[in-house]
C-alpha cells in the first residue's frame, strides 16, 4: 500500500543525507564526546560541529545552544530553569493559553507551587495581541513565554513584536519553535527572544532529539544535573548519533528554507482551497495566511476527526486529531477551545502537517478520499442526527 | 595506531547486532510510535518490544520500565519524582556519599528546598553497612538511594540486604544501576529495590539512551512533563532508534550476561595483579573482591593520574581519572574522600574499565606501557620530590 504522512509534526522522514552523517557515530569505535583520550576526539569535534550547524539556523552564537532529548524536554528546561532561577526577581509570568502540554504543564506545576501566570488571550484565529503582553507586564513578571506557531491550528506569532515589548522592560522571553524551525526564519538576534526550543525531527532530523537556545548571559538552573556536559545545564552523555543529525538536518534546512518553505506554501494552500471547496460543514482553524507553510486544520462538524482520520490509515493516509502528544488523551484541545471553537465542532478536528516529500498527487489522493469518508461518516453520526444535516 | 579502550564506563562499543536492530528506524518512512496511524505502527511495536527486553535484564515487568535519554535522567526522575511526590510522608533522605553526581545534584538541590538527606558512611573499600541503614531510618524517611556500584571504584554494594530492611519498613529504596546492569545480575522481584536506573550504553546499546525501573504501585512526579508518553511519566518524542538499541542490547546481555562477566573477571583480575607488582607505590581502591567484574582502578602516588592518562592516550590507550562526567572539573574525587583517601593520594588516580571486546594483548600492551610512564612522570613531579621518592 502507498503510505502518504500528512502528519509531519508528529514524524517528518529523516533525510538521507543526515542518516549518512550520523552513521559512523552509531560505528563501534566511537567513544564519548566528553573523553579526552583517543576516543573522544572524533565525537567531540563533532558536538561542537553540530552545535555550530544549529546556531546557524538560528542566527545564534554556538555556546548559546543547548543539546536536549526533544522539544517537550527544552520546554521544560525554559519554563522550569527560568523560573527557578529568578524566583528572586518575582513568581509571575505571562503565557499563552495555545501552548504546548510540554510548555503548559510546567505552568501548572508552577502555579501549584506559588507562582502567579496571567493568561493571554487570543483571538478566533489564534493570534496574540502584543498590547495585552504590555498590559500584563509587572515589576515581578520574570518570564514571558509565547509559541512561535501552534502546531494544532498552525498560526503564527508576532514573536519580534512580542520580543520589543519584553527587551524594554528587561523581561526574559521564551518561545517554542519546535513546530516552526526549519520552515520559518528565526533570527535571534533580529527578534529579542531570549530562549527558543527547538526539535530535529520537524526539519527532517532524527526522533527524540532537541536543543534549547540560551541567549548569552541569562541564568537558568538545570532540569538533569549531575555532570558537566552541556556547561552544567544539561547533564548526561550525549545522543551523539541524534546530535550529530540534528546538526546535519539544520545545515540543510537553513539553505533550503526558501525553497522548501514556497513547496509547502503552495501545497498548503491547495489543500486548503479544495478541502472547504469539497467538504460540506467545515471550516478552517487558525489564521488563514499567517500560519505555518505546511500547516492545514479544519473543524470537519457533525462527525468525529478521529474517525475520519481511522479511515484515511486505512488507505495508508496519515493525519492527526490534535497534537500528537495528547492525542490519545481524547479531550477538547485547549488549544481549540481557547480560540472560542465549541467542543461539538472541536470533535470534528483534523489536521494536516505536509512535508517537503509531499506531491501534488498526494494532495489529490487525499482530495479524492476526504469527501466520500466524511458523507460515509455523517450518515452513521449520531452528532450529524442529531443536527440534523 | 591500535586503539585501546579501557574507559568502557565512558563508552562501550556498540555491538553491530544493535546496530542492525537500529538502522531500520532511522530510515526515511519511520514514523512516530505514538501515531495512531499507519506509520506508528512498527515504531509503536518495537517500543514495546525493546521495553519488554529491558524489563527482562532485571526481571521486571515490563509496564515497570519507563525509557528515559540517559542514566543521569533516570536517576534525575527517580530522586526529584520521589520526594516530591513522596513529600507528605516526610523530607527525609538516606543515601550513600560515593551517589554518582546525577544523585548527588539533585539530593543538594532537594537540601536547599527544606529535605533532610542523611549520609551513609562508607569503609575504606567502599561498602555500605546495611545495619547503618537501619540506625538511620525514620518515621519520615520517604527514599533511601544506594548506588548498585561506583563507577569510580567499582565497589557493588549490599544492595539485597538493603532492600530487605526498607521493605520491613516500607520505605523506597532506589539504585543506581547504570555501571552494573549488564556485567551483574540484578533481579528486582528478588532484592526488593524500587527504583533502578539503567543506561544503554556500559551494556553495548547506544549512548544517550536510559530508562528507569519503577515498581508497579510507587508513585512518582515527572521531571519531563506534558505529553502522555511513558503513561505520562516522561514526556517528549520518543528516541526510538536508541530505545530499539536499547532492547537489543539488554536481550543479549541478558543472554551473555555470564560469559562476558567470566570473561571480564579473567581480565579485571591479571589487571589487578598486574599493575599492583609492576607499578611501585600504587593501591587499589575500591573491594578487591566485591566489585564490578570489569573494573580495576588505583592510586598510584606522587603524580598526577591525569598526566599518566595523557601519556597513555598518545599510545591509542584509554583510562579515566574517575566519573567521565566530571573529570573536567579536577577537583578530589567525592568518592575517593570518602572512602578516607587523602587528597595528594586522590590526585594519582586512575581508573580502568574494560569490555567484552579486550584481550590479553590489551593488557600486555598496558601491563608494558604503565611502569616507565609512572616513571619517567615521578622523575620529573613535584609531588614526587616533595614526598623523597
Amino acid at each position: 500500500m502507498k503510505t502518504v504522512n500528512f502528519d509531519h509534526l508528529a514524524c517528518s522522514p529523516l533525510l538521507p543525507e543526515v542518516r549518512e552523517a550520523m552513521l559512523p557515530y552509531l560505528s563501534q569505535d566511537m567513544g564519548n564526546p566528553l573523553s579526552k583520550h583517543v576516543f573522544g576526539e572524533k565525537p567531540g569535534e563533532a558536538l561542537e560541529r553540530a552545535r555550530d550547524e544549529v546556531a546557524q539556523l538560528i542566527n545564534a552564537n554556538p555556546e548559546e545552544i543547548i543539546f536536549t532529548s526533544c522539544g517537550s524536554e527544552s520546554n521544560n528546561l525554559a519554563i522550569k530553569g527560568i523560573a527557578e532561577a529568578h524566583a528572586r526577581k518575582g513568581k509571575h509570568i505571562i503565557a499563552s493559553p495555545i501552548e504546548h502540554h510540554s510548555v503548559l504543564h510546567p505552568l501548572k506545576r508552577l502555579e501549584r507551587q506559588g507562582y502567579e501566570v496571567s493568561w493571554l488571550t487570543v483571538d478566533r484565529e489564534g493570534r496574540i495581541d502584543p498590547e495585552e503582553v504590555t498590559d500584563l507586564m509587572r515589576d515581578d513578571t520574570a518570564l514571558i513565554t509565547v509559541t512561535s506557531a501552534s502546531n494544532e491550528i498552525g498560526t503564527l506569532e508576532p514573536i519580534k513584536a512580542i520580543g520589543r515589548i519584553a527587551r524594554e522592560k528587561k523581561i526574559i522571553l521564551h518561545t517554542d519553535a519546535a513546530a516552526s524551525a526549519g520552515s520559518v526564519p528565526i533570527d535571534v538576534k533580529d527578534s529579542n527572544v531570549d530562549l527558543v526550543s527547538l526539535a530535529a525531527n520537524p526539519f527532517y532530523g532524527p526522533l527524540g532529539v532537541g536543543a534549547l537556545f540560551i541567549r548569552k548571559g541569562i541564568r537558568v538552573s538545570p532540569l538533569i544535573e549531575g555532570g558537566i556536559q552541556e556547561r552544567g545545564l544539561r547533564a548526561g552523555t550525549h545522543n551523539i548519533s541524534g546530535i550529530v543529525g540534528m546538526g546535519a538536518a539544520a545545515k540543510i534546512a537553513h539553505e533550503k528554507l526558501p525553497e522548501r518553505r514556497d513547496h509547502l506554501l503552495s501545497l498548503r494552500d491547495n489543500l486548503i482551497a479544495g478541502v472547504l471547496e469539497q467538504v460540506t460543514d467545515c471550516f478552517l482553524t487558525g489564521h488563514p495566511v499567517e500560519r505555518l507553510p505546511g500547516h492545514a486544520s479544519f473543524c470537519i462538524q457533525f462527525i468525529e476527526g478521529e474517525s475520519i482520520l481511522i479511515h484515511l490509515s486505512f488507505l495508508g493516509i496519515a493525519g492527526t486529531s490534535g497534537s500528537t502528544c495528547s492525542s490519545e488523551a481524547l479531550k477538547v484541545s485547549h488549544v481549540l477551545d481557547a480560540i472560542g471553537i465549541d467542543a461539538v465542532s472541536a470533535q470534528g478536528s483534523v489536521v494536516f502537517t505536509l512535508g517537503i516529500d509531499n506531491t501534488d498527487e498526494d494532495l489529490e489522493l487525499l482530495l479524492a478520499e476526504l469527501p466520500p469518508i466524511v458523507e460515509k461518516l455523517r450518515k452513521m453520526s449520531p452528532l450529524a442526527a442529531k443536527h440534523g444535516t
